[in-house]
């Protein structure tokens, strides 16, 4: 007996699932596309070796491919390790590139928290030198600019830098190898108590003093003014603190002429759970939403070299949208099916012949419109068909409007009915649809 | 030494590249749309058990994936399948669905053929009982369309019925378990010579009047006079082949009324490769192209009941589109590479903060815009910058230009200038933008 279902953590989209997703995406793209990035492809898969070394703890959610008598690839985890390879392999120094595409981890699934095994990112990166904190203020700008597309309404951009929390730990007496290890727990801040957050820290070794430490710097959350407090503070010291505390001031400088300061808050506590990160971290989020962040990225200077020895150095800086979290949040209001304009209907009889011929007037005149094919349909079912999709439309085939050159056009939102001639039928749909939704917008989908 | 390089057969998509696919889908797409086709989405690897039995000689090309201590999962080998799957599970009884994503086969990659191991498809299907051979006349009537779309000159759609080749084999006295062979063997006849074809048929067990046989019947090509040969053949004493070719005329009769009977032909030989077929076959190509077909298709009426015990019969039609082969067609000829519409460059200075003052601007305004990062720029290389990518619009930031509140700017195809005030530059844009191309258009991509 075979299953049906698809795999763990994977699942089918019906219709009305891809019509959110398609417009989702479209509004994503078209924010990337008025920042000037051009787009890009990798392929699904990777050499394994490109994405061993790059996850920390998260490698073991890699999806493998078996060895089939080639070579050894896996599923891409995420969309930033094939850029950093892009970027390396065609020798590339400066690019702004989007891409969206399907991402693959071996994860606890959670449906309800829009957090399947295979699911969409939409990346925006900006690589190459740069004045400083120029792009990291523009993918900021960017960051801000999707989040307002949405309707879903108030958020914030939570930034940080790597180098403050490093700074922090050297502080705090941890040693540089645990460094990785220690941000992945702070990175699960706000999903844990914190009793379990200092059970962990625990085990990995850190002592209550350190502990204690961590938490005082942790807590900082505001605006600028944590910089300031951080000033007066031993982590000032640290020349790559330093320098950090003095990026995140010109951050907020330049977010200010952008017009995107308004939502950004300094929050220690940042950490992002990947390895690459070197510089500024930042996190999205509605607030009073339940499915946490929707965007995180930061700035990446070493990726592409670490690739290979003789890879070069190209800093890069950007950002992942959770475009299936967002998905999940606009999902229960959504009630589009359909992108159809005129049904063709028939009264008292079949007339397949006829409504093909209509069909092919509308198809020609580009209308989206469809017909039934069953061998039997009362007009009763045609009509609540139509109507439960949101046809706007039926186009009615019957012996008598066939007798005079004519054909019924039956609105479905005010029942309105009207006779028209058969050859004035494309210009009065264009008439009537042009009220409604334009033709050409729904051909745009 | 971690290699660089994409896996076997797979290849990076650059920007150029990119856009290509970007608006051929959207051409197809919106085609879909037009006949009424709903998206669906569905997992990119199926459980493995779903996959086996189902491709006839080309099982060996699934990509399966590691055992990892869960389910036995696979690459999804084309969208037909994990459509029937998608029907069965779900229960659905009537469905005309669109689905456009990649699918994998270790098959022996060729770039310049397109044809590589990852590809997209673009597949349009009509799910459930139908009036005679309407839907396949619809499925023809979108072909068509599709093929028109492109501008890529004169094509011709040919069709078969899978019940007419094995009639065809039946009459030369081949055994019902070697059909599905012969058919592949057949379905080669336009990528080897005809003694190699006839190795093969030897090979798997023909002798020579057999051979001869079916040979005199695949030679037929023509319009519906085939039909009529075929009439007066023995073949049409046998009751499916009799069926087939009623059909086949109504199929013909149908696509007159469509209007897209011009580029059918009734081609014999025509088999398809894949075992469940078991009506209508189509194919499609542009004629003196090197590609080969772009799209195939046809019906398959059994393919959801053998998908399990309990799954209902479910009589579906319906074609894939090789993207990439489109793709590669028009590659040559492709030239886009940004969607900006304006650049923010400097004169006698960096001017950062008026720079960015500036992008807000355009930003809010909706204009795709970007500016240069780097430390230190000349004029010249910022103009050689976007004359490159074909960016229309040069804004500039000077000295001069600052004091009496203005900016310059520059128009890169006919290196006209003008100095606007600073609040008249959006709609000074604006009025220039329409004469371009409009800005909205270009936010559409």
């Amino acid at each position: 007996m075979i299953s049906l279902k698809t795999p763990k953590g994977t699942a089918d989209e019906p219709p009305r699932q891809c019509f959110l997703y398609e417009e989702i995406i479209e509004k994503i793209r078209t924010v990337f596309v008025l920042y000037g990035a051009v787009p890009i492809s990798t392929p699904t898969f990777e050499m394994k070796s490109i994405l061993t070394n790059k996850y920390g703890e998260d490698t073991k959610l890699i999806y493998d491919l078996k060895d089939q008598g080639g070579e050894i690839c896996a599923l891409r985890y995420d969309l930033t390790v094939p850029f950093a390879r892009y970027l390396a392999s065609n020798r590339i120094r400066r690019m702004k590139r989007y891409q969206i595409g399907r991402v693959y981890r071996r994860d606890q699934p959670s449906i309800v928290r829009g957090r399947l095994r295979e699911f969409v990112q939409a990346d925006f990166d900006i690589a190459g030198e740069c004045v400083q904190m120029m792009a990291d203020a523009e993918v900021v700008s960017c960051v801000d600019r999707i989040l307002r597309e949405f309707g879903i309404g108030e958020f914030r951009i939570k930034i940080n830098d790597r180098r403050i929390l490093t700074s922090i730990l050297e502080v705090a007496g941890v040693g540089y190898e645990s460094y990785g290890t220690i941000c992945s727990t702070i990175d699960k801040i706000e999903k844990m108590k914190w009793e379990d957050i200092e059970r962990e820290f625990i085990q990995k070794g850190l002592n209550e003093d350190q502990v204690k430490t961590i938490k005082k710097y942790i807590e900082l959350v505001g605006k600028e003014d944590i910089l300031g407090l951080l000033k007066e503070d031993a982590v000032y010291k640290i020349e790559r603190c330093k320098a950090a505390i003095h990026d995140m001031e010109e951050l907020f400088r330049l977010c200010r002429i952008l017009g995107c300061s308004r939502s950004l808050v300094m929050d220690v506590s940042l950490a992002r759970g990947l390895d690459y990160y070197t510089g500024m971290i930042l996190e999205a989020e509605y607030l009073g939403k339940a499915v946490g962040s929707v965007i995180g990225g930061g700035r990446y200077d070493n990726l592409t070299e670490n690739l290979g020895e003789r890879c070069a150095t190209i800093p890069c800086v950007g950002f992942s949208v959770g475009v299936s979290r967002i998905f999940s949040l606009l999902n229960e209001e959504y009630t589009k099916e359909s992108s159809t304009m005129v049904y063709v209907g028939a009264s008292g009889g079949l007339f397949l012949d006829e409504r093909l011929a209509t069909l092919k007037v509308l198809l020609d005149a580009g209308i989206p419109s469809e017909t039934f094919y069953t061998r039997r349909s009362s007009f009763e079912s045609q009509q609540k068909y139509a109507m439960g999709k949101k046809i706007p439309f039926i186009v009615v085939i019957g012996e008598s409007e066939m007798l005079a050159n004519s054909v019924q056009v039956f609105e479905t939102a005010t029942k309105k009915k009207e006779i028209v001639k058969r050859e004035e039928m494309i210009s009065y749909l264009f008439r009537l649809l042009k009220d409604a939704r334009s033709p050409d917008a729904s051909q745009e989908r």
